[in-house]
Formats: structure tokens, sequence, C-alpha cells
């Protein structure tokens, strides 16, 4: 088990496996008891450790995605902190309410993308951000009406040459790419804690067991590394192919 | 991190740190995805790792501990393979239902206590298993009307010389213990899949999210050890006093 220093530093990824898609990291920080979030805000959960961590990653990647409910729930900055640094392009996949870039969206950006399904109410507060160019994707919808994640990866791929992606969330997000098939690797920071409450699992959005979803299949999982910092854990696992 | 040999082979507990009450070890199964059933069985999670793991915990205490809703789930053996080793006592938790003792509970122990809270519908199934003696236990009630575990652990330590207990679920039962300030260890086997299912958290037994449940405090962990076997990894914490 390697040590504190330099989690995901010497970090190495693999080539993407396709032409046409990015290859996805989806990261995630949950509760020993498998909750992704205190009063709806994952930051309450992870250490200065898991930003590092989570730093090393953006470093890697060319394009960082969140769900616009993430946005909403609280300030987020999708960038590196180095100001001479090659900042990730900042995706954020809207579905019908609010994409609150203007107000949510903080420090350094390269670019915004917002991806917001055809027909979707106009985002406000879609005036950017200082210094970040912005582009607003109307995305095919999927069979539940939501943003085609499969078109969106391969415009991102294609004209904004993400070959590499890494997802912060929220659940509902990172549980459609996996669903979906879209995603190759998942990183997940295990907080020393019990949440305990009725907080949401850190795989899906709803606060406990939406009927209406529909059953995912369960997908097998090779463990690729674990790191530690403290009392916190820091795994890499690799999603199997489908059988 | 240490390797597959021997998972809590070495294992060192503490003494019990109370003259009233036993030193209490939850052990739980879930998958990355923090859930902790298949169809509602647990047994389709572990490896064989793991459950060579839960017989290294059960060698090292008095009794092994589970809900009577994980026995009526599937059967069980709460005892220890070796026919030459000293068996456990099998403690069953039951509240209202079937205690289905005689059908389901499978292969050695030394004796099989039932807990129920008193005035609760008399439990079928509880002619005891061939060769076990078999103690039935009324407890008071506690507050939300299910059997009061300090009570039991109370008496599990002075009748029946319990100094260490070791509780294998289900979700509600092994989180009623840390809600009320029971349990002193947390072992966690992480099972390499992503359920992704409606299935129950892994520290409630609800599908998701009982809104009469009272909210808990969140409690802080400390990293005791990691072992890691093929893809699964085995965590063991130390629950932090309340603040």
């Amino acid at each position: 088990m390697a040590g504190a220093e330099g989690i995901y530093g010497d970090l190495e990824l693999s080539y993407p496996e396709s032409d046409r898609l990015p290859y996805v990291l989806v990261n995630m920080v949950g509760s020993v008891d498998g909750r992704s979030s205190v009063g709806g805000k994952a930051s309450g959960i992870g250490s200065r450790a898991d930003r590092e961590a989570m730093r090393a990653l953006r470093s890697r990647v060319d394009a960082v995605m969140v769900g616009a409910g993430t946005l909403r729930a609280e300030k987020l900055n999708l960038g590196l902190d180095d100001p001479d640094a090659r900042q990730p392009l900042a995706v954020v996949v809207a579905g019908e309410g609010d994409v609150p870039i203007t107000e949510r969206l903080v420090g350094l950006q390269r670019r915004v993308i917002v991806a917001a399904p055809e027909g979707s109410r106009r985002t406000p507060g879609s005036d950017g951000v200082p210094g970040a160019p912005l582009t607003v994707l109307e995305t095919p919808r999927s069979g539940d009406g939501r943003a085609d994640l499969r078109w969106l990866l391969g415009v991102l791929k294609s004209q904004h040459a993400v070959d590499r992606l890494l997802v912060e969330g929220g659940p509902t997000l990172n549980r459609s790419l996996i669903d979906e098939g879209l995603a190759q690797e998942v990183f997940l920071t295990i907080s020393p804690k019990l949440l305990l409450g009725p907080e949401s699992s850190i795989l899906s959005g709803n606060q406990g067991g939406d009927q209406d979803e529909p059953p995912a299949e369960p997908r097998d999982l090779k463990l690729l590394s674990v790191h530690s910092a403290g009392d916190e854990l820091f795994l890499r696992y690799r999603l199997r192919r489908h059988p």
C-alpha cells in the first residue's frame, strides 16, 4: 500500500481504447457506509489529501465533468490551482434545471462547456465565467429524456480533443456513465466516517432506491491500487467488460 | 498492505473496556458502491477469502450475533468448521417475525440464544438445533419497540460469559448497535463489484432512506488495518468515541 505522499502523482493512464470516445475516469468520495454527501454537499467529506488526489487526476485529463445538480449544491473549482498549468475543460451536464455557471463555477478554467438536452429550459447564469469562453451544446435526448451521454462524449472527443475525461459526480451522472458502459475506471476515496443518515448512496442520486429506476446489471471490478493517507483510503478500480 | 494469507489470522483484539458489556465487533461485506446484498442475500457477495476472514474473527470471540431477518433470508452457519474448536455461542435477535432456527441454522453450535422483545409473538421454529441447547431470552423493549440491545449485551456478558461479541448483520442490527454506542470496531470487506441496484445500504435495512428513522450522528473512524486478497479488500476500523 503506497503512503500519503503523492497519491496518484505517478499515475499512468491507459491510452483511449476507442477512436470515437474518451477514456473515462469516475472519481467519487464516500463514507465507509457508502454514502456520498453531508447535507447534499460532497465537499464536507473529503480531506486535503483527497483534494490533492483529485487535482492529480485532473492534471492527467483533458476535461472535468460534473452534473448541474452538483454545481447547484455548492461552489466548485473544476480546474487546477497552478496558473501556469494547462487547465482541463470544464463540462457541465444539465437537465431541466438551472445551471448557475456564473455564480458557482470559480477558479481558473480554459473553457466551459454546458451540455443540455435539446428543448430544455434555457440555462440562466450562463453568462459564463470571466476569462473562460462558454460553449453551449444542445444534445439529443436519451431514452429517459436526459442528455445523451454517448453523443456528448463523442462530440467532446471529436470537436474538443478530449481523449481523457474525469467525471466528478454527482451520483446520478456517475451511475449513468457506468450503466451505459461509458466509464473505464472508478476512483473511490473512502472517508473514515459512518454517515448513517439518509444521505444518498455514492452511486445514485436518490435518497433511497428510486423505484422507477431500471435495474442495472452489477459490474465486476479489478482492483488496481490502494493508497492511504491517515485514516483515508484511495482505491482505484478498472471496470471489467460486460460478460 | 498485508497479503492474502491469513487475513485476521494474527488479529489481536483489545480487552473489553467495560465490566458490564462485551467488546463488540461488527463485520460487514459490501460492494464498492456500499450495497450489502444481492437479492436480499449477503452470501452472494463475499468470496472464499471473505469467509475465511469471517471464521478467523469468529475464532476470537465468545458469541456470534445476527438479526432474525438475516436468518430468514438464507441458511446460516454461525460456528467454526473445525469440530474440535470451541464454538462461539449463536445469538439471534428477533423482532415480531418468525425465527426459523431449526430450518435455517446449520453447522455446529455450542448453544443457541434467541433474544426477543417481551410480549412478541412466540417464535416458531424454535425447537432448536440438534446438539445445541436453546435459550430464549425475553428482553425489555427499547424506545422503538425492538429488543433492548444494551440490556441484551449486559445479560450476554453477565450470564453467558460473552466478553467479545461478533455481529454479522443484517444492516439494521449493525446500525442499531453503532447508533447506540455499543460497537467498538467495524470490519468491512469490500467486494470488487458495483451492484448499482436498489439493494440496501450496508448500514440500514431499508431500501432507501426510511423517513421515520431518526437521524443519526455521523461517527468518525480510525483505520486500523488494510488487507487484500485478489481484488477484495478487508478493512478494519475502530469507532472513535462520541465527541
